[in-house]
Order: structure tokens, then sequence, then C-alpha cells
């Protein structure tokens, strides 16, 4: 029996600290759990100086050619923490060719190359685990795998990009507007300098991605989803939601019906009793339906040092209980049927619209008039003077597929009494 | 290679029954995601009359000596979901030492035995697996062994019973008594006839043990964990809380500090903005906290024929990863340390009491000064008229000891203007 397992990561910034933290913290839980200490040797980085305050094991030393960890056939599993998708994939693709295990945070890489990587670990029998890619603590990866593996998988509803959560809970809570809060969350370091990825939905596309291509066992990549981000939701929309009983969150659904398969990012209107609507702050959430456990939801940290660490730790002793027992190599994913799209355009919904128009009277039936003329109905109206010349309406429809919406929207733009149509929102209902 | 996975079920109630459905319905589901069918075998039973109406699968047929199941060599996995701690034991560890893998829902006996049967299974190099042991459809045994195995749990904070959170929402959504409540679970199949496992705690608790169990490494049985029923839970005490901002809930709580371990099943207020406050009706779900992940909760079933279906099916499926790959019986525990108990009584907590008292002046101050005497703090307090004679007083204290409260209590109980100390319920804060 191998007396232990060694490591070597590649990349050393605040995901790859919290994993060698938590290795050293947790020492003696994880050798008893997995019956052999994990040592980490190798570390990868451009420069070392940058780190000579970071405490190493003793085991650890820093190295600035990848290759040499490659070429070290005493190290078992390679954790890749450095993110991108150029570097990181020649490196990953490396080391499993050199028939290296692979652990991985990188969720970038794997939403655009993720089967591929996958079918070149099962071709070299390593193992490659990547837990960490998606909602960062929260065992979902896992999950979809083994824990529901006994389930036809039928929606994936998450709070998958905690930025854009926490800019929405704290409009919410505070009554702000999204520019006052995407600021604060600048300050706070919760939000890049560059917010795109996060408030567009392209984060939460990129992890909707990789759960999809598990749940449903299909080749589904980054491009595969439709996006739509949190820039244009108004503290006006938050507060009408709230008179509604409803929560905005942006959120990530992937169905597979027999009509096919949607993958779509948006924000949308929840009940306030719905349980994605307590999921505060920066946390995470994924709410799964399947046809035996019925739901589900998985609820916490997203993101941060110790908590993507605690998920690439998780990876490390899996694989490395695999090691030791000389199990390697399992293959996760089996088949890949062709996939079918159902188009967005298709997808039912009810939806929360509000425009401001004309405060005169009549403006109401010219508005309903147009509902009725795309079958739509009004569940709930809010009609409120705005100031002596406009007056704000907010509308709940019935289900209808986006298009309706959409030919709805044109047909109030004719319509001489709207100014203007302010927010088109989802409203989730069972 | 193997050509499929033989299972036995000994027991065919609606577990059993679901757990046939489920690998019936997710056939190819199965068979892709493992590599090769499950097959369902025989199946124990005493009386294979009662089920003449179900279908059976082609592969299937019953019998009425469970030895028939030990003694064929063909049958790898044996499923028991009989429940009961007698015979169902019996038959397990004659299983195991038959060479049979044992998958079971059973956490009567697993609370009482689990340990035990462990270290059978791994003196006999075969899987025991118990998912749905706790909280039906929700992975948490899985989650603690692997997905948080790299983490010292540090609480468990679990809605571990379905019968008693569905009385517990009715009361509050309605407004409803205890009785009342209870009369209707029982007519619509929620509570037994003789509802004291649940409304007492003890099934809670069972499982509490369980889940101690694995989190903390340690051998936790039943009579380890204290425990408090809801039966005095008043609807009254659900209408304060809800004034003060709480929810209440039936909590397993586990918490592991240096002082020791302690387990307790309670009623207690919880912040209406905790997530396990919008866990309502039948639905169990476990909050956890670690000392990488930081805090996760999962949410789902806690009960039903396909939920804890889906629990089962999954450990069979794990189950048969490990037969066709050779790979079974590794020991999922490897240490039992000593166990140190942390007495109930020291648990500090903060509290909430309600009592009635003469509808007189100065009867405040008197219930002040027995506050300081202990050295407990009011934080908020209610003081409403009820006829009158009497008003009812609702504080909320600071947090102590439990024993401080108990003192409280006493002494409140020799004051001439406290008619009743009607409540003391906990109040979990951070």
């Amino acid at each position: 029996m191998k007396q232990g397992v060694k490591i070597a990561l590649l990349g050393f910034g605040t995901v790859g600290q919290g994993t060698v933290e938590l290795l050293t913290k947790n020492l003696d839980v994880i050798q008893n759990r997995i019956s052999v200490p994990v040592i980490v040797d190798k570390i990868y980085v451009r420069n070392p100086d940058k780190y000579s305050h970071v405490a190493l094991p003793a085991t650890a030393a820093f190295v600035t050619d990848y290759k040499e960890i490659l070429q070290d056939s005493s190290i078992d599993i390679v954790v890749e923490v450095m993110g991108g998708t150029t570097f990181a994939r020649t490196c990953i693709e490396e080391a499993i060719i050199a028939g290296k295990h692979v652990v991985t945070a990188n969720k970038d890489l794997l939403a655009e190359a993720g089967p591929y990587l996958m079918e070149l670990a099962t071709k070299h029998h390593v193992d490659l685990r990547f837990e960490a890619s998606v909602a960062g603590a929260i065992p979902i990866i896992r999950a979809l795998y083994d824990s529901f593996g006994s389930n036809q998988i039928t929606e994936i509803m998450g709070i998958l990009n905690g930025t854009t959560n926490f800019i929405l809970s704290k409009m919410s809570e505070d009554g702000l507007g999204y520019e006052e809060v995407l600021k604060e969350a600048q300050d706070l370091g919760y939000a890049e300098a560059d917010p795109t990825s996060d408030v567009e939905g392209y984060d939460a596309a990129r992890k909707l991605a990789i759960l999809g291509s598990i749940a449903f066992n299909k080749r589904i990549f980054f491009e595969d989803v439709s996006c739509e981000g949190i820039t244009q939701i108004d503290a006006s929309d938050i507060q009408f939601g709230k008179e509604f009983g409803y929560t905005i969150k942006l959120l990530g659904i992937a169905r597979e019906t027999k009509k096919g398969l949607s993958l779509n990012v948006h924000p949308a209107f929840i009940a306030n009793t719905h349980p994605l609507a307590s999921v505060r702050g920066s946390f995470n959430a994924v709410f799964l339906r399947g046809n035996g456990f019925d739901e589900a939801m998985f609820y916490g940290r997203g993101a941060g040092s110790l908590p993507t660490g605690s998920s690439i730790v998780s990876d490390v002793m899996e694989v490395a209980r695999n090691v030791v027992q000389g199990k390697t190599g399992e293959m996760k994913q089996f088949y890949y049927p062709q996939k079918t799209m159902y188009s967005s355009s298709k997808i039912e919904s009810a939806y929360y619209i509000r425009m401001t128009v004309d405060n005169s009277t009549g403006v109401l039936a010219k508005v309903a008039t147009k509902l009725a003329e795309q079958r739509i109905s009004a569940h709930s109206v809010i009609q409120r003077k705005a100031d002596n010349d406009t007056a704000t309406l907010a509308i709940i429809t019935s289900k209808c597929p986006h298009a309706y919406i959409q030919n709805l929207i044109d047909s109030f733009n004719h319509l001489r009494v709207v100014r203007e149509v302010g927010s088109v929102i989802r409203i989730m209902v069972e």
C-alpha cells in the first residue's frame, strides 16, 4: 500500500492557498478518512517571490516550470487553480497524457472543453474531478453524478453567481439602485472592476453548462446557454415584485423535456415562499427536480478561499482513495446522445411588465386590448401616478411563450399612450 | 466483467415498492451510469398474496424464507426495507456474514447498532450503505463522508422529521393549535395513530445519532441524544415568535467543540432569515457548519416511496459499481476516538419565555428583578392584557446556560404574581 499521495499545484492564488491551508489545518482528519497522508509537493508559479510571505508545508516547494511537475513520477495528482483557458488547458492535457490525475476549479475551461477533457482522462485511465468549478463549496457535481444518479433530472434552477446575488439582495433589502450597489460590491471586492462576466450572466451560464452536461448526460457548452443579465433591473421593479409577493434572483435554468433541452440564464421573480428566495448575499444555491427525489436544494458558499478549497480537497481525497486502492480511471459519463435544443422563444413563463404610460383615462383599456390580442391575461395590475403627466403600470401576466411577450411589447411600443416599456421580467411559477 | 448486478429485497412495503418502481422506470439511465443492469431478483415477504396487485419486474419473484436469499450465491446486494431492530438485525448480520453487500433504510437499527454493523461489514469485506436512513432523498450521509470529508464539522442543525415540521408549519401558517393540527396530520396519513416517536423527537434523535457518528467519527447512539418534543408548543408561542421575527422548528442539533460533544433535539425559534426557516410542510433539511465550507444546507423530501427509493437506488448503484470493479469492502470509518459529552445544561442559548402574570402594576419590576438575579438580560418584552385579572408576558432573554434558565423559571414559579410559566423555548442565534 502507498505510504502517501503526492499532489502538485498549478497556481497559488486565493484558491490554491485555501487548498493548502485546509490540507494543513485538517491534516489528521484527512489522513484518518483516506488512510494515507496527502503530501503537498511542487507548486508551480511564475514568480515565487510573490508568495514569500505565505507559509508552505515543509514538504512543498515552488517550481517555475510546470514540466517539472509532469516529469516527476512521484506526483499522483495535479491540482489546477490558475484559471484561464489557454495555458491551463495545455497543462491539464499534458498532465493527463503524463498519467497524472487532475483536480481543477476551472469553470471557464470546463464550459469550453469539459467533455473533451473527460474523454481524454478516460482514454488515459486517470481521474478528472472538478467539484469546485461550480458553486464553490456546494457538492452539486458529486450529487448529480452519484446521489441523484438514480433519477432522471428534469430541472436545475440555480443561483450560481454570488456577485449578482449580492447585488440583487442588497438592492432588495436596502431599496438601492443597481449602479450604486455595483459600486459598493466593487469597493468590497465582491465585484470586479470589469463586472461584465458576472452581471451579464456569462459566469452563471458557464456553470449551468457544466451542470447540464452531467445532469442530462449531453455535450453542453457555454454557447448553448442563452443569457440575459441584471443590468436593466430597476429598484422600482424590486419594489413592485415585493408587492406581488416575489423576490428577484438571477437564475440559471436547465430543463429537459421530450421537446428538448433548454438552458437559460436570466433574472426572474420567484415566490417568497420558494426555497431559493431565502438565499441572500453572496451565497449560492441549486434547486433540482428529478423523477425520484422530487425536489431538492443545496445551499452554501459559492466562492472564497477555504470554501472553494473544501471542494478541491474533497476531490483530492476521492482521487487519493482511488490511487491507494488502485481504482482510478473510472469513466463517469458513458454516452452522449444527440441533443435537441428547445428554443428559448417557446419557453412558457408568466411575466412581469413595468411601463410608463400617459396619466389619462382610457390608457388601461388600450393596454388591456393589446394583451387580449395576444391571448395573454393580466393576473394582477398595479397602476400608480408617477407625476402629473405619467403613471407607472406594473402587470403580472398569465403564462405564455416568450415570443408572445415580445409581440406584446412590440405592440405596446406602438401605442401612443405608452411612453416606455421599462422592464420585462420572467416569473417562475409551478 | 459482470453482466449485471443482482439484488434481493427484504420487505416490500412503501419504500421497497418505490425502490423497485424507480429501478424499473429509470432502467436505461441507471444502466448507462453504472455500465451494467441492476436486476431485481428475490423479494422476501411473509405473505406474497398481499402484493398480488403490484407489478413486479420479470426477473423478480417472492420468497417467504429469507435464507433462500442468503444461500443464493448469484445475489450481490441485499436491500433491507422491512424496518424494526430485531429480525432486521438478524437478517443484515447474516447477509453480511454470507458475503452480501447491504443497503438499508433502517434508522432505528442504525441508531442502535450502526457502528457494530459497520465493523462487521468491514470485517467481511462487504459494503454497507444507508443513505435513505436519514432525511429520505437528501444525500446527507454521502455529503458527510465524501463532499465535506475535507472539513472538521462543527455543527449539524437539522429538520429531520417531516411529521413535526408539517405540524409546526401548519400551526404557524393557519394559526391552529397543536391537537387540531395533529389530528389533521393523522387523517392525512402524515402522522401515525401513536405519534409519540415523531412528536417527542425520538425519530429525529435517531437520525441525529447517525449523522453525528459520521460527522464526528465517534460511536454515537440514540441514548446519547437528549430529547424534547413539540407537544407543549402553543399557538400563542408561534404568534409571539412571529412578532419577534422568528419561526419555530423542531431541530436536531449536534455540535463538537473542545469541551465535548452535544446532541440535542428540541423545538427552537430561528430567525426568519435563516435558511432553515423556509423549510415548510413535510420537507426535511440539514444545515451544517465546517471549518472549510463555512455553512451549507441540504433540502429535500424526507420520506415517501420514490424519494426514499431514490437514495436506496443511489446506494445500490454505488455498491454495484464497486461490485463490477471489484472494489467493495472499503472501510469508511477508520477510528473511533473516545467521546466526551458536553452536558445539555451547560449549553448557552437565548430563550423565549411566555408566562401568565397578574394584571397589576409592579409585576414587570418583580420579574425583571428575578432576571437580574440570574444575570440574564431581557432583550425584548411584550406584555399583553389577557383578561381583567391576568396579562401574558413574552420575554426574549440574552444568551445563558440552560441551567440558569431552569433556576430563573424556578424563581418565577415562586413569585406570587406569576400564575404560570407557559413556555420556555430556545432561540438559535449566531
